[in-house]
């Protein structure tokens, strides 16, 4: 049994948001929902479904943005990560450190931080040990439940 | 609306699968399945299921296998592909190109070849158009559905 609930999303690093959403849009009917911006991590996506599916597009606001860093590095647009969705973050990576598994970061934001509508809770496993591919672990909760509002 | 049900799986492309099998196992509680061959395309994979959701990791069988030629130009292990599961291969080809979209190529099995007790029937996007993303499009069938066996 895995502690994964699921591949929650796909995410892509891109050059051109618009580009890359028209792309999603004209060839595949993809359901794009606004876009929004992660500061922290200098980070502009834009999030959609394909099917049942949920997929992301992210570019960078700035050089030092570990998207922008990703596009130098990798040569030009591609998976940047997969979201593993897990019920309780804290849960999962006690979990993780049981089995012997490391994290190579974790990110916390500040209260009142949501995005779609939910407040997120995330770490990351490196590339280096995940077979060249960046894992965000990521627990969401909707806002009412994340912050007691109803 | 999309024809594109789901993302079906995400493919690694791996050097070694034993390796790549004992951290998802050991990390995750990846639950995999046999190892199945595609001799046409010079592949090894490994399907599992992390939660609700389906990965697979591919070894190179031969060095001009595309498993192989990814592995060079990508400097290493990484996701060689997304899975994105259609109802009808045709339809949704057809459906594809009324979109101006285009594939790369078109893959046919010979009769009576499966894949974790499947019919498969699939076509490629280029990484060139889809924001450097290989893009399989894949109808599965069950063995008893695509045979009319019972």
């Amino acid at each position: 049994m895995s502690f994964v609930r699921r591949i929650e999303r796909v995410a892509l690093a891109v050059e051109d948001l618009d580009r890359a959403q028209a792309f999603f849009e004209t060839w595949f009917g993809a359901e794009f929902r606004p876009e929004e911006t992660i500061e922290d991590m200098g980070i502009r996506y834009r999030p959609f479904r394909l099917g049942e599916s949920r997929m992301e597009l992210l570019q960078a606001t700035r050089q030092d943005s570990p998207v922008a860093k990703f596009l130098r590095s990798h040569g030009g647009p591609g998976v940047h990560h997969l979201t593993f969705e897990v019920d309780d973050l804290d849960d999962a990576l006690q979990e993780l450190e049981r089995r012997g598994g490391r994290i190579a970061a974790r990110h916390e934001y500040g209260p009142g931080v949501t995005f779609e509508g939910h407040v997120w809770r995330e770490a990351f496993v490196h590339p280096r040990d995940a077979c060249g591919v960046l894992i965000h672990l990521a627990e969401k909760r909707p806002v009412d439940e994340g912050t007691g509002e109803r």
